[in-house]
Parts: C-alpha cells; structure tokens; sequence
C-alpha cells in the first residue's frame, strides 16, 4: 500500500449546513456535488475533501451498528485509491497482514467502482478504492466522472 | 481561507502501536518523528500523515474537556497552513466569520511556529498554522525542520 490519501471524507448531519460553511462561507468550489448527500471539495494535489451524509457513509462502509457512528464513534474516513479491482484485494491483504481489521472485504461499491473497507488499529478508517471514475490530472487537477458524483 | 489541506492528524492512545501500524507493517517512511508522541509521514504532494498522542493533540488545541477529546469525541484534526502569522489570524477572522466557532485564538505555538483552532458547523477541527519549519518543495516534498518535529 503506498502512502497516499486521496480523499479525506467528513460525515455530517447536515450536508447543507456543511456547504453553506465551505462553499458559500469560505468561497470554496466544489469539484462535484448532489445537493444534501454528497459535496467534493478540491483541497490540495489530487486530494479531495467530501462532506458526505453521515448516515449514507455508514452505509458505504457497511456498518450495522445503530448508532450509525463505525467502530470509534468517528464519522470520518480516508481514502486510498488504486488502479484495479485486484489491486484493492491486494491493499486490502497487505493492510490485514499488517494489523488491520477488514471493516468490508473487497466489493463492487454502489457508485459504480469497486472498494473494500479497513479499521487501523487505533480504529481510523481507511476505504480502498477502484474508481474509473475518478482521475488526477498532471497539475493534480481531480476529476470526477458522474458516476463517483 | 484557501481549499487547501496540509497535514491530517489522528489522535491515538498508543503512538508505538500506530507506528507499528503504518511503517514496520505498511512500510511507510516517516518524514519525521517523536518516537511515542508523534509520526509525521508524507501522503501526498504536499501533505502529512501525522500520527500524534490524542492527548497531547488536545493539550496543542487547548482543549479543557476531562474527556481529552474536544467538541466532537473526535480524535482528529486537519491543518491549513499559511505564510505568516498575520495569515493565521486574517484567515481565522474569515472562517469566523463563515459560521466556524474559535476553540483556540492565533497565538504563538508551543512547537515554535503560531497557530489557531476552529471547528466548522459539524464539529469538525481545523487548525491553521504558521511554522517557519515547514516547507514543501516543487516536487511535492515536505520538509519539516526539527523545531516542529
């Protein structure tokens, strides 16, 4: 698993409220967006920053506890992304064999890529993701594909 | 206030064992280190892992909560840095103002550099910093001089 972070996800109760602080608060644009689920916010080199549901990132991930809040009561996730559906299954082995709890083993995801889902062992969770979707640009321009959108 | 992350930092109970984590089981290089309180290690163009004891995070913040984990329950922070310290304290007044609650005023830090804290609407912390030891290069390399490391 190389050391990049390409997606930094901050689940809330109100993806609106969020907005209205980023977006029309601080004047930052978003890279792609659906109004009250999801907003992508570009944030550095190929790095994006999502205010996503909180419920609907539980949902993602896969949790079944009630509270809706994942193993540390953390609605926040990081994400790594890699070039292949095999390469998630890699990842995903190679962060188990170094201490990992699997939270979701490798799988198509819902937006249409494939993904898996890992706690480390202070419980940050990590996804891993396959999306042909999603692209960075020499600049480190992001680009978002509306299926990921 | 840029759209523009540099450094995600998780709060753990056990430094050693995140470290343990991260660079002997995922082969991660750190950047810099403070064996048992701190592991910064590049995951990005221009942007830091930091894997800090979560109480010491709460000291940096100056959070006074018995729990030792601020607003949110939230062992977490991301860092925005800037060029000056009169940035931290115009950039603080600008997320202010966009509706984030001051949980730390600009004030000079206990690393050697001068910084501030808020949380945005949904709790989540920001901390927006000057550190003179800190630069990234063309390449996307960050240099952390030992006075924050």
């Amino acid at each position: 698993m190389k050391p990049q972070v390409h997606f930094i996800t901050l689940g809330v109760d109100d993806v609106r409220a969020a907005r209205k602080f980023y977006v029309d608060g601080l004047g930052w644009q978003p890279a792609a967006e659906v109004p009250g689920d999801i907003c992508f916010i570009q944030v550095g080199h190929g790095l994006i920053l999502s205010v996503f549901d909180k419920y609907a990132l539980e949902g993602d991930i896969g949790s079944t506890r009630p509270s809706g809040l994942g193993t540390t009561g953390m609605p926040f996730t990081l994400s790594h992304n890699v070039g292949s559906e095999t390469e998630v299954e890699a990842v995903l082995e190679d962060a188990r064999k170094a201490g990992a709890t699997v939270l979701k083993p490798a799988q198509r995801a819902e937006f249409g890529g494939f993904h898996a889902y890992f706690a480390d062992p202070a419980g940050f969770r990590w996804e891993i993701c396959f999306n042909p979707g999603w692209s960075v640009g020499e600049d480190g321009t992001v680009r978002l594909e509306p299926a990921r959108a």
